[in-house]
Order: C-alpha cells, then sequence, then structure tokens
C-alpha cells in the first residue's frame, strides 16, 4: 500500500509560554533546571503569575518534530488531544497551516489545551514547567485504524507514558502499526522521562519500536550503563535502530550493521536551545522516509538542529531546505 | 496630590498573532499594506485559515505604550477591555507581569477578546488585520474617577474613536483629567484612522490635549495639509505639544516656545517596524513624566524605537534604560 502519510506523531499537544529569566527565578520556583516539569493546574497559575511578560507558540516534543517534518516538504499526520479553547485553536491553527493532518477534534469537555510554561535562562537553556491539562485525556479509543490510518511510520513519545492511558494507548499504536506495515518510532522525550518509564520503553521496544531517538544521557539512563560508549557497546547486537544526539557531541547512529558517527556544526550564537533534539528528529526521519543512506539522515538532522538552536522557539522554519 | 501613577493608558486591548508572509499573501486577502485594517469575526477566521504558522504576544499601540513605559521604571495603570478568556489572560498577564496597574476586570460577557494578525513582510513592514472583540464593549461606564484615579498623564488611543462608545468615553476622559489636574495625551493610531476621525480628534485636542503623538502622515492628514513642513507651519502658533516621528527622518516637536528637532538611529538590521512609534511615545513621554527636557524626551524615545525594530515583537524590553 503506498504511504499517503510518511510520518504519524502521537504526542502531548501543548502550547508553549515562553519567557526569560535569571537562574535565581528557577531557583525560586524550586523547578529542576533543564527538565521538564510536570506541574498541576494550581501551581500553572502560581508560576504565570510570577513569570515576566511571555510569547506563546504551539510546542510539545513530537508535535515539533512533526511540524518540522511538514515544513521539510514531508506528509505528515498528527494524533494530540487539545481542548476546545483558544490554545487549542492556536496549537491546531499552526500545525493545519504547515499541511499537518491533524487526526482528532478538539475536546468540548475536560481540562484546558495543555500549556508549557519555557524559562529561558541566559545561558540558552530551558526549564519547561508543563500542565498537561487536556493531553491527559488522551486515550486508547483515540488510536484506531482510522485516525492512524497507513502511514510509513508511527512516531511515539516518551511523555505520552505520563498520562494515564498512555501504556495501553501506545500498546495499541503498536499494534496497529504492525497490523499495516507501518515502522514505529520512539523519541524518549528526557532523561527523567526515562526513569519514570524506564521499564515500560523496554518492553515497547522489545514489542515492536524499529527506531529509537535518544539523547545521551536518555540512553544512558533506559541502558542503565557508566556513559555513552557503554551504552553503544550494549547495542551492539541490537536490530533496533539506536539514533543518539549529543549536543555538541554531535550524533550517533547503531543498530543492524549500521555504525554512522556525525560531528556537530559549530555555533557561536546560541539563543535558545528549546527543540533541538526534536529539530534534529525532523531532519533525520524527513530523510529517512525518502530512503536516504543514514548519513545523509544525519546530515540534515544536524543542520536543522544547528539552525532552531539559533532563533526563540522550537520549530524550524518553512524552507530550509532551500538552504541546504 | 502626588501622582503615585505617572501615566493611565486607555485604549483598546489586543493580542498580536504575528506571522511572516509574502507580498502576494497581502495582495491575496486584500488588505491595505502597512495599515491597521479592521476586520470582522468571519473575515478573522478566513485570514487566520490561510495564514501560516504564528505566534501569539499581547500588542495595542497604546498598550505597547504603557507596557514600554512600565518596563522603563515608569508607574503604569492601564483602561482596556478583554474578555474572560485565554487571549484575555494573557494579555493582563503580560501587563501586570511587568507593574502596570489593570484597572478593568476582564469580561464574562461579550465577544472574545481582540486579536490583531500582524502580517510581516519580507521588507519588514506590518500589515494588521484587527478583529476588535471584547475592545468594542469598552463603554463610558468604565471610565470613572476610580479607574482613572490621579495620574500625571492619561494616554488616549485613536483607535478607541473606531468603538462606538468611543468618542464619549474620551469625552468623559478628558473631563476626568481636568477635574483632577491630569495632562491628557493622545496618540493619533494612523493615518487612516486620522481619516475616519478627523474631526473628531480637532474637537478632543480643543476639547483638552495637551500632547499630540503622531506620525508624518498622521499630522499631515489631521492637518489636511501638502507635506510635512506645511504641518510643522500650521502648528507655529499652538499651545500644544506635538510629537512628530518622521522614520528614518527622526522626530519633531512642536508647541508653545518649543522646536525640537532629533534625528534618527542609522539601523541596519531592520527586522519589524511594529511598535517603532509606540516605543518611541514610551520613551519620550518617560522622559515627560520626569520633567526631563524635551530634547531629552526625544533622544530616549529615538533609543527605544531603535531597539524595538531590530527584534520581532512591539514591546521594548525590560532593563532597556540600563544600557542607555
Amino acid at each position: 500500500m503506498p504511504h499517503s502519510t510518511q510520518i504519524l506523531g502521537i504526542s502531548n499537544a501543548i502550547v508553549d509560554i515562553l519567557a526569560h529569566v535569571d537562574d535565581a527565578f528557577i531557583d525560586a520556583i524550586g523547578a529542576t533546571k533543564g527538565a521538564m516539569n510536570l506541574i498541576d493546574e494550581t501551581r500553572a497559575r502560581e508560576i504565570y503569575e510570577r513569570m515576566g511578560p511571555a510569547t506563546e507558540m504551539s510546542g510539545g516534543s513530537v508535535a515539533n518534530t512533526v511540524a518540522g517534518f511538514a515544513n521539510l516538504g514531508g506528509a505528515a499526520a498528527y494524533i494530540g488531544h487539545v481542548h476546545d479553547d483558544q490554545l487549542g485553536e492556536i496549537f491546531n491553527h499552526d500545525m493545519r497551516s504547515i499541511g499537518v493532518d491533524i487526526r482528532l477534534e478538539p475536546s468540548a469537555d475536560g481540562s484546558p489545551t495543555a500549556r508549557s510554561y519555557i524559562l529561558i535562562t541566559p545561558d540558552a537553556q530551558r526549564t519547561m514547567n508543563t500542565y498537561l491539562g487536556s493531553c491527559t485525556e488522551l486515550g486508547t479509543a483515540d488510536v484506531t485504524h482510522a485516525t492512524v490510518g497507513t502511514p510509513k511510520l508511527v512516531l511515539l513519545e516518551g511523555y505520552v507514558w505520563d498520562i494515564a492511558e498512555g501504556p495501553a494507548l501506545t500498546r495499541r499504536a503498536i499494534e496497529i502499526a504492525r497490523d499495516t506495515g507501518a515502522k514505529v518510532a520512539l523519541s524518549l522525550s528526557d532523561r527523567y522521562c526515562v526513569q519514570r518509564h524506564r521499564a515500560a520503553f523496554a518492553d515497547a521496544i522489545r514489542a515492536g519500536v524499529d527506531i529509537v531517538i535518544a539523547d545521551e544521557n536518555e540512553i544512558i539512563d533506559l541502558l542503565e550503563v557508566d556513559g555513552f560508549d557503554a551504552a553503544v557497546a550494549a547495542l551492539d547486537a541490537t536490530d533496533t535502530l539506536y539514533v543518539m544526539t549529543r549536543s555538541e557531541k554531535g550524533s550517533v547512529i547503531v543498530g543492524g550493521d549500521e555504525h554512522v558517527v556525525q560531528p556537530a556544526t559549530r555555533v557561536d550564537n546560541v539563543v535558545d536551545t528549546t527543540g533541538a533534539g526534536d529539530a534534529y528528529t525532523a531532519g533525520f526521519l524527513y530523510g529517512w522516509a525518502q530512503d536516504w543512506p543514514l548519513a545523509e539522515c544525519t546530515k540534515l538532522g544536524t543542520h536543522c538542529a544547528t539552525q532552531v538552536i539559533q532563533q526563540v522557539g522550537a520549530r524550524i522554519e518553512p524552507g530550509l531546505l532551500d538552504s541546504y
């Protein structure tokens, strides 16, 4: 069957609320710097009240990747849960306007659309404080043959395991992918997410994940090894493709007979690292979906990440391939 | 009486929805390039559906000036009408978070919070498409001694004349200012706004406006003269202070015995001219509120405008005076 959709993302649909803060602010609110901190509605209100003026834009890790994939010219679809409110409208608009096929309608019931208060410190790190809101209502009923369709790749987000039906709905997605011959990729989201769900991620990978996307910390925590070299050694015999990003140390692809090492591009003016990994993944998977050699996939991934860290905001711009 | 509030702004409270477009897009939607185009809810939906991904941030002309004034360290208050929705929350948060005293609560009834679809073309011009929504419900009942208080300056926005009770509520604001000894400034908003309300603006200025803020086109259209020199000549005998900005030609202040000419600062990297005039006004009025000589007020105004055209977005950042 031809794949009219190349990639289908399933993830938490989030609007980013970005503000610049100093390190004292991160300390004052007790957030873990550089991490995605899950917060409830009360704490969301507290943090927002203490924050300075902000800028709003659509976000979410795998949603950023899907948007980037579409902006590169790929055919993308998306399953995520927003509420029928203004933030939900913004999220869906931004996806649809670049050609992403949104598979779920906004919900009239339940919690408001998720938002992440993203605090950018002078060192260009981002500390995320995420109120999951409407995302928590994504369920197995939303993942069907009708909503998944027949993509070439289903891309799952580690953060989805943070919601109640996350384990069940991702299992269902893997089953549907197997039925339809789609490949499955899993982005591990962040090291704390790996620590929360290590066993579940290992089960999912065994059950049918073809591509694991991880940064250095995430793969070390997933495999419970001492360092990156030990992680690569542990992956020696695997058939799963591991796509591993290492910030300024570049990226490494391991799996089957493959072993690709791609250096990073030196950037003097890092503005905001938000979305670097998501942008890399967009570029890598875009190449993968066109059946490029892996070494070419890593080059485009690197190019996308290099662009996104030189701007505020996590999504790569349309037309990036024109300058590539 | 001491002025715990230096400036009180009364204006349309708007959230900006900013996107980059090409000139063909402006043609396709039939908007007047470089102008503020008033649109209804249906057209707002049409334009948004055709627009690419956007970024949201608080806006509004005089609201930007008030925010800039507060970011410079001045004591500011604000009267504007938002709905009790997510965009309204964003607008009020962004104002309050920099210390602006918000005088009206969000409305539970009526239209959603106003938004302006701001389309930035490659020449760094902005074309605004504004759905006034909740702003249209601002009324004379909202302008009282309690909500206005005793500021040193009441700053009115020309665009307020576009709403039903605008003429009456601005008249009321001028009366209250006269009662309390506050000065009144009027920002003419844009040349099309001047063309819509020329007679009403002239009446208001006669009735009690102490400072008129206008760009070159606005003052020419207000006075119905042939060019800027003719405008300056026509203002020779006035007691009202006219603060006139001329983009790269700098600014000119005329009124009473005053005649100040301030050159612009050369900028090679103009990113987005949105809010240049509003930022100038913030700097100028900040100096005025501290009783600086007018030549110093124009210098700070110029500095603020120079900053804001080198960024995307209309509001000047906190800490600008640190680098001044």
